[in-house]
C-alpha cells in the first residue's frame, strides 16, 4: 500500500465517521496543521501515532505501515522559482498546501482565504538554538456563494 | 518607463544611499511588505507616496509616474495550482514572494528561512468585516555558510 | 467513490433516462450551471441535494457521499496568467468551463458559441453587500456542420 | 511601429492625459471593451477612427497606421484547452483579458472580480441570423485592501 | 464505456474483419473523414448510424451508446497558436488529424505525404451561406521503405 | 539582416504602398502561398526574384541578401506530435500557416476560416513522380462582427 | 492487445528463452535495426514475419495481429525542433532510439556509445533512384564501471 | 563578443564572399562536420584556426577570440529523453544538428534527408583505444520542391 | 514484472524485515549507493547478486529477473541543461538521487543535506587509466523539526 | 549593472588577461568553486574583496557594486524534484553547476566528468554544530577527441 493509498483510505473513512482532523490531531496528540499533512502522506509518522491512527479510523495495519514510510514529498508540479530564498516558501506551500486546505474548509466551510484582502507581517523572533522567521499571512475568509 | 525600469532604478539608488527599505516604508508610512512589494511593482503607489519616493531617492518624476500605473502582478511561471484555495496561496508568493526575500536579506543577511526546521499554524481572527485566516510560517533562519 | 467517478456514473445514467439538466436542477431546485458544475465535481452538494441526485437516478448511496466531498476544483492545465484580475476570469473558465459546454450542447445542440461573431459587455450592478461586476458574453451559435 | 509598440505609446499617453478609455471610446463611437482591445492590439482600426486616436492623444502618424494592421491576437500561453466548445471562451478570455481589466480598473479601482462570490446564466438570445449564446459572469467586485 | 473504448474496440474489429473505413463509411452513408473521425470519438453519431455500425462490427449495444455520447474533441497536447485564424487549422488538424492518417494509410499504405514535396492553393469558393475558403494541400506520397 | 527583419521590412512597405500579396507574387512569377511564405522568411528566394522584390518594394539589397539565405523553417512552439503521418500536417501548418492567415485576410477580410462549419475530402492524385495525396479542407469564412 | 503490450511480452520473453535481437533477425530474414524497431511498435509487421515471431517466441496469435496494426510511432515527448532539415534526424532518433540502444547493448554490454570522444561524417551516395544523405556516427564505446 | 555574435557574422560574410563551408574547413585543415560546429560556436577553436578564419573572411580580431572561448553547448530547448544510452544521441543532435543542416544544403541544396525512405546500420569497429559504435544512417534526398 | 514493480516489492519488504540497505549491500558485497541505485532499477544486477537479493529477502524469482534486465535509467523529468559538462552532474543526479536521498535517510533519518551550511571542493586524482574528476559535496545535515 | 552583465565582464577580461580562476581565488583569499560561483553572481562578495577583484582585472567600480548586491540564484529552468531531500542536490547544481564546469575545464582542458565511469560514496562527518553529509562524486575525465 502505497502512502497516497492509505492517504484516500483515511480521508473516506473520516467523512464517514463525521470525525474532524482536529480530532486525529488531539487523539495523537500533534499540531493540527502537521497531522493532516503526515496523513496525507507528507511525513513519516511515528509508530504509536500510526497505529493510533489506524485504530481510531478501524483501518487495516497496512495503513500504519505506510503512514511510517518514508515520503517523496511534495504536491505542486513544475514551475518551481530558483531563487533559494523563495523556494522556501514554494516548497512549504507544495508540503502543507493540502494541510491548509483541509483546515481552513473545517474551521470556515468552503471558501478561500482571500490575497486581496490581504496583508503579510515579517518578523524575526529570538530563539536560543538560532533565531527564527515568522511570517503572518492575514487574509479575510471568503465563503463561495451563488 | 515601465515599473519594471522604475524597480531597477530603485533597487540601483537604494543600495548607493545605503537606504533600508524599513527607511524607505517608514518615509511613506506605509508597511514594510507592501511598501517593498510596490515599489518592485506590485502594486499601484498613491500619487503622494510615490511622489516622496522619488524625492526621497532622487529619481527622476517618470519614476514616480510608473509607480502609480496600474500593474500586471505575478512573478511566478507556470505551474500554478487549480484549486482555488491552494491558489490562493500561490498567488500571494507570487506577489510578494520577492519583498518577502528582500526583507529577510535585510534584517537577517544572505539566507533562506529553513522549510525543515518549520512549522505552520492556522487560526480564525474574527472581524466584523468578516472573519480572517490567519496563517503564520515560522521557520529557523539559516545563513549561508561555506 | 472519487466525485470523477461520481461524475461519470451520473453523466452515464442522464444519457440512459434521457433526463436533462435542467430537470435535474429544478429536482434539486438550483441553478442550472451550478447544478452542472456541482455535479461534475466542482462544489461540495448539501446532503439532501446529494440524496436526491442519486434518488432520481438511482444511483448508489456512495454517488451521494462523493457528491458531499469538498472537491479539489479546476480543470485547465498549465498557462494560468499570474496577473490576479485576469486570473480569477481563468479560474471561472475553469471550474465552469464543462458546465458550460453541457449546457450550451443541451440547448443548442452539438457546436459552439462563436468567438468571432461576438461581444462582451462590461456594466457595474450595485448591491448592498458590495458592488458588483457584471460581464455578458454574447456570441452566435453556430452548429457542427459538415 | 508594431502593434504593440502602439498600444505602449497609447497606454502612457492615456494616464499623462488622464483621459479615461470611455472617453476615448466616445471619441471614437465605438463599444468600451471593443476598444480597449483594439487599442491593445486585438482588433485592425478603421482608418478614420485610427486617425481619430491619433489625433485625440496627439500621437504620431505611425501609431495610426500601426492600429490599422491585422493583428496576431491573443495574450494568453500555453494550456489552451484542446475542445473546441470551451476553447472559444479560453480565445475570448485570451484576445479580451487585457481589456476587461482595464475596464474593470477604470470603473472600480484596483481590484478584482470575485469568482467566489459569483455566479453565471446561461440564455438564448433568438437572432434572424442565428440563435445568440448569452453568457453573464457576475461577481462582487474585491478591492485590494491591506 | 468511454468514447476511446468504443474506438478502440472498432479499431480492433475492423482489422479483424477486414474491413476498410471506407466499407463502413458507405453502410452509413457518411463522408470517409467525418466517418472515420466520429468512429475515433471526434464527433456524436446519430442513433440509427450508430446502431447501423455496432450490428455491422457485432459489437454490443454499449458501443452505440458511446458513439452517440457528446464528445470533448480534440487530439493534440500543448502548443497551439493563440491567432484565431491560425488556431482554426490547428483545431481542424487535432479533430480530424487521426482520420487523416487512416485515411492515408488505407488509400496508399505505410507512409506519409510529404510537405517537402508539397504545395497548397486557396481559393474562395461563393456559396449563398456565405462564402468559403478552400485549402488544398497537396504532396507526394511517400511509403516506408528500409 | 536577419530573415525575420526582412519580413518585417517587406510587411510595413507592403501597407505603405497598398501593395497586395497577389501583386507581388506576380510580379515575381510565383504562387500566391509559396510567396507569401518565402518573403515571412520560409524559403530561401531565387537571386532574380529576391531583386525584384527589393525593388518593387524600393527596399535596401540587404533584404534582397536575407531573402536569399536559407532559413531556420517552422512558426509553432511546442506539442508537436510525434506520429510521421500526422507531424507533416503540423509542419505544413508550421511553414504555411502565417502565409495562409495573410492570403486569408487579403481575400476575405479579418476573420477566420470555420472549422466548425467545415468539411475535409482525402483524394489520390496519379502523378509518374509518384501519387500524391490531396487534402482538400472547406470552411466557411466568418468575418469578425462584434 | 495494443502494440506496447505486445513489445513487452517479446521483450519478457526474449529474455526468458536467451535470444538476440540478432537471431530473431535472421529468424525472419530483416534488417537487426529495423527487426528491433518493428518488434518494440515503430512498424507494421508483414504478416509472414509476424506470424515467425509469436512461433519463434511460443506467443499467442494476439501479438502476431498486434504487430501487424498500423502503429502511432515515435518515442520522445516534447522539445521537437521546428526545423523540417533537423526535424527528420530528431524524428529518427524518435523511432529509433530504442532500438539503438538495444542493438548496442546487445554487442557491446551495458554502457553508452560516447558523444565527447566522437566524430560525424557526412557523404552523398548516388542512388538511380535519388541520392541519398548518409551520415556516419562514430563513438567509443563506454561500459557502466563503477 | 559572444560565440553566437561570432557565428552570425561569420555566416553572412561567408555568404557574401561565396565561401563554402568546405572551403573554410579545408583552409583550417579540418572535417566539415566539426568546423561548421565549431564556427557556430560548439567547440572551441585552437588559437591559429581562430586566426585563420578570421583572416580569411576578413573579420575583426574579436571574432578570433570569441572563437576561441570554451562554449556552453547545445542548441535543442527541452524534451530531452532520460536515459544515457539514448541521451548521448539526443546529445550529438543537439551539438551537431545545426553542423549537419548546413552541410546538407551546402552539398545536396534546400531540402532534408529523407526519414521515411532511410535506414540505419549499426557496427562495432575495433580500436586499440577502446572499440567503438559506428551508426550509419541512409535517407533519400528530397528537394524542396511546390 | 517491470524494474519499478520489483523496486516496490523490494521497498516494502526490506521495511517489513527491518532490514537496512546496509546490510543487504555487504550481503550481496556490494557498495551502498550502487546496490541502493540497482535494486530501485538504474542498473542491471548480475546474475548471482540477483539471486541473492531474491533470497535474502525471500522474493519470488520473477524480482529477480527483473533486477537483471537492461533498465531505461533516469529519474528526472524536463528542464535538462543542454551543455555537455553540466549535464553530467545532472544525470548523475537523475540516476543516483533517490538512492542518495535513501542513504542519507538511513544514515541520518528524516531530513536533508542543507545546500546553504554547504561547500564543494573539486579535485584531480591521477589514475593510470584516465585521470579523474573527484567532487565532494558537504553540507550539514538538518533534521525534520516542527 | 546587473549581475550577469558584471560576470560577463569579469569572464572576458580574465581570458584577455590571461588569468585562471585559481589565480583569481588566491587573490581574494577564498575557495576555488565559491569564487567562481560568485564572480558569476550566484554570492554576494563582500565588500573587500569585490574591490579586490575590480583592481586585478582593472574593471570599473560598477562591477564591485553589482559583485556585492544580493543576488536571485540558480541557473537551472523548469524540471525541479519536489522531494526536498532530492532538491537540495538540484539546487547545488542549479547554483553551482557552472562553477564546477569552469573549474573542469581550467583543471582538465575541454570535457567532461564521465557519469558512466563514475561513482559516488556517501559519509558522515560529525562535526559539534551538527554532524555533516559528505558526498564525492568521482568520474574518470573525458576530452573531447573528434
Amino acid at each position: 500500500m502505497t502512502k497516497d493509498e492509505a492517504a484516500e483510505l483515511i480521508s473516506a473513512r473520516r467523512l464517514e465517521e463525521n470525525l474532524t482532523w482536529q480530532q486525529i490531531a488531539e487523539a495523537i496528540d500533534s499540531p493540527l496543521v502537521w497531522t493532516i499533512a503526515a496523513l496525507l502522506g507528507q511525513h513519516p509518522v511515528p509508530e504509536a501515532k500510526a497505529a493510533k491512527v489506524a485504530e481510531l479510523l478501524e483501518l487495516e495495519p497496512q495503513v500504519s505501515t505506510a503512514l511510517r514510510a518514508q515520503p517523496y514529498r511534495g504536491t505542486l508540479d513544475g514551475g518551481a522559482p530558483s531563487d533559494p530564498t523563495i523556494y522556501r516558501l514554494y516548497e512549504a506551500l507544495s508540503v502543507y498546501g493540502p494541510a491548509i486546505k483541509e483546515a481552513i474548509h473545517e474551521e470556515f466551510g468552503d471558501g478561500i482565504m482571500s490575497a486581496i484582502n490581504f496583508k503579510i507581517d515579517i518578523a524575526r523572533r529570538p530563539d536560543p538554538d538560532g533565531d527564527r522567521v515568522v511570517l503572518t499571512f492575514d487574509g479575510k475568509f471568503l465563503d463561495y456563494r451563488w
